[in-house]
């Protein structure tokens, strides 16, 4: 394999630029061309592709977002978007793809390379963890520390006004930054899709933090709860418990996608990469690069969309002892 | 004056422990018993008071919040409600009071001190820079500071996605908050209380900005805006211009309002603090301590919280300039 | 067992106070007792111990530093010493330990337990990550991401000036800090005590660099190194390569030792803090808890003291790799 | 005046990026042509002077160092070399310029202004504030803020292990930044080159810090103090009062000059590179645009150079009070 391409593609995460960097470098060093397709499958079908070397990747393994930008591609759903975006990598040469993104970058990997055989090996780039093959992918331990932050930030406030705080964060249909967040950032009580935790629950859960003279409390809320996201939940809450509670809601939103990346980041980022570059270079086709108990491995695509990797149960149940 | 009290009150601002930490311990230097008066008037009226010493506002200055708490008083409202105020400092002997607020707390003040003359100095402190008297308020370096972080954070994203986002930052019925954001975060176009810009302009300046190829787009709309907040800001524009735009809405809420003080907030704070102090001991009193273009001067209550601080004209003609 | 002693131990770590507050947490949890040794074996000795409950151990979990403080005990290296420790132990009824701390600690814990056989379960917490029995060590990860934070800032000015910067990082005879932060800072060239870099062959890396027209470069040099520490390196540098290099110095220092711990830290020292506790109160002894491979393991302290942990030889790769 | 060009000099500053910024966009606004001199007096003297627009621009606002680059130059202070630098300004059409630096910067502007007559006007861009004719400098704001970040961190040791930390800050032979950190940082002691403290006084301040049970302190040294920089003070203190005290010493280094800039230093750098360019194109030459008491000023380069601008005595007093 001579020459390949790389590109980015779903929601952009903290990291994704290590990535890019780590795979351009890791083709410079094993004597490969490399090319950046710009804005995912929409710059393939349009031959949007542009040369990159060492120089093209230097001074961006600190920024956030990703230079080769993403997009969503309705063309690539349909068999002739397809059919374009091959005509052009064909025409470019490039015989070897790395995909780096999340769920819907790897189905599209998946149907793309079972009708066109160009060999494609993922990374796994999504601040939402909800990848099965890799223990943590590309971008979340930024974004738990970037929502680390804005809760300490309302806790000051929680606690000069004796106040319930609701804080809504990220994760689709995933409580792994939920989980995350409530154990770093002391949470009286979580919510999060994996484990259905009733309205009740939460306001026994409050009254007891009342009864120990605790005046403030924070309850992170994972935007998929089944409850209904945070200001949700926050009215029911209010109606059951009235004024003894001074609520507030916040949704994090968008903050926790972008940012400078954590050390972690940077370095699963460049490791994830050179992985799924030296995959490539030795055949694999098909998989995610993935690093599970500090092992590199390679999962089918097929299996990181299909299948559901639990949030662990002990990590759930540290919540409950340490709001003790 | 002998014995004198310190309290915070309204909401809370990074910046205000550093202010307790320079009253008390400017106290202590001068010679003079101090008191801390937990969760502001509420405090006062239940009595809720208790002595600091140099020791109290150890390792302080750096914090969030406010170790005195705050909180909203109705009672306070009421005649009744300040006459059991009065009588629990004249049980206790204090001769002074020092105000840490906005200006709810200064109108409260100001009530108090024409019914029972207990000399009181204000130390501006709020986020949102509404006071007449000062040049800058308590905390309002370090909600800017917050806000920009977001905003750099958000930017990685639009910038990666092609998008324009809709911010809202804090502030109340004042632009300072978003016309700072608006320069310090390079936006394109700004939504302030003070200067009325119609949703057609918005569009303009983002239409122009596509003609010159620049793919993404940061307005900072203040909460207060004329024109609704972010997300009806937001839908209006999306109604005038369709799908040309990826628009995203962000309202940045409460992490404005926590967090460690920034430098500049930490020695303000103490400035302010040690002004209100030695003012009070110096005879001032019914007075706001303020720094206007590096001097500390000290303004009536009754001003501070009714005449209008405008925002300067120089700044918000920069975002225009600085957006071309 | 029904009362146990937890104290902190050697340099501090970020982290420690999360630690401390899993175990006082878990301790009201499963209906233990639990006490604070001040400043380590020296407040052992003197009988400085104190009652925790939940409320001591409060809005701890973001804060550097240990709220139990730490010292050096050179009165507990003798048999005196260490006999006054366990009379005070005895005579607070204290049933078993939890040591917080790195080699010195574990040693003095070992030696302790074999001659008065108190159950101590350790947990680790040093920035060095040089701890047998553990993938990471509490500390770590704020550490790597402090120096991280540090190499960008100084990024900004080598690359301005067209300067190679040598920066020495801390991590005692352990290059772990050093490596992560070679990786993640995207540097040029790294040197480790476990892997002697002669200074010919960084010469050869920078002029390599210089023949692709990089005009900056960024030398990550672990303190440990057996070259001798960055001062000393650059000025063999400077010496071989004249006026051809604008070279400067910085050692981080104790910077890296303190600030409001990583999510990664909080949530790691809370495990190992249940972890420690809760092997204690099953009866478990004379062992750290660590977490490798995402496991909860316990391994005997003199392992942990005598065996070494190797930096990995894939990481090592990577810096070179990386700087291509 | 049709075509200008912009240059940086002398050590970088956080917020020259913005400053350039608002320079250009400046220029597109008013429609003059702008240039950008790479590597400052190096450049010009080579002909290294490239057009710039407001692309090229964007998303600079948020970075440290300079795009632009900086570098000494012993050429220009020959005349032959100022002459290549005319000669090079001349072929290129260039008819003023805008220097970001400091005072080798206006050194260097003053006496070729005399000798070509190019009209030149000056931003203030250094750390170390030390330049008459403006409130404060752009990147002083951020680099105290970077320093108190690492005086919180090392506080959270000091406190810990009960130890007395000289922390020494960047600032030539001024104490500003000294200052700002020592109030900010609440520092027991200062030293500042304008203002002798005798080691005995030191030694005074953290005695009676023991008397009150004080066991951590903090004293901040500029790195121009009379008395030798932290690392020989440390050591007279420690001959002085020997095994009473556990010294440790930090110097910050150059961490202070790089990083992200602070809202007001990208405000700042704004409203003075906006200022200097329009004070160009209306005819200003041979002076620095500053900023006092909030009005945009003017002030020969001359007197920038040579006039000694004094730490206010108030914060200095503050210092003596607030560690009371």
């Amino acid at each position: 394999m001579k020459k390949i391409a790389v590109f980015t593609s779903g929601g952009d995460a903290p990291g994704m630029n290590a990535c890019i960097r780590a795979i351009v470098r890791g083709a410079a060093y094993h004597g490969v061309e490399v090319y950046g397709i710009v804005r995912g499958y929409n710059g393939m079908i349009k031959g949007d592709i542009i040369p990159l070397n060492s120089q093209s990747v230097s001074n961006i393994i600190q920024r956030g977002g990703t230079i080769l930008k993403s997009a969503r591609s309705k063309e690539f759903m349909t068999s002739e978007g397809r059919q374009k975006a091959y005509d052009q990598l064909k025409e470019k040469g490039i015989e070897g793809l790395v995909a780096i993104g999340g769920n819907g970058t790897f189905t599209g990997a998946e149907i793309f390379f079972n009708e066109f055989k160009i060999p494609t090996v993922g990374a796994p780039g999504t601040i939402d963890n909800d990848l099965y093959g890799t223990d943590y992918t590309i971008g979340f331990d930024t974004a738990v520390n970037t929502a680390l932050d804005a809760i300490d930030k309302i806790r000051d406030t929680a606690d000069s006004h004796d106040r319930v705080f609701f804080i809504e964060v990220m994760g689709r249909d995933s409580g792994y930054i939920a989980v995350q967040c409530g154990i770093a950032g002391g949470a009286e009580a979580l919510m999060i899709p994996e484990n259905l935790t009733p309205v009740d629950d939460i306001v026994s859960i409050l009254n007891n933090g009342f009864a120990k003279q605790k005046s403030s409390s924070i309850v992170i809320v994972a935007e998929g709860d089944e409850e209904g996201n945070a200001q949700i939940v926050a009215k029911k809450i209010k109606e059951k418990m009235g004024n003894m509670i001074d609520i507030r809601v916040t949704t994090l939103g968008h903050i926790q996608r972008g940012g400078i990346p954590t050390a972690y980041d940077r370095i699963l980022a460049s490791r994830l990469g050179l992985g799924a570059l030296e995959g490539l270079l030795r055949g694999e086709k098909n998989v995610m690069a993935g690093v599970i108990n500090n092992q590199l491995v390679y999962t089918p695509f097929h299996d990181t969309i299909t299948k559901k990797k639990p949030v662990s149960e002990d990590l759930i149940r540290m919540v409950d002892i340490l709001s003790t």
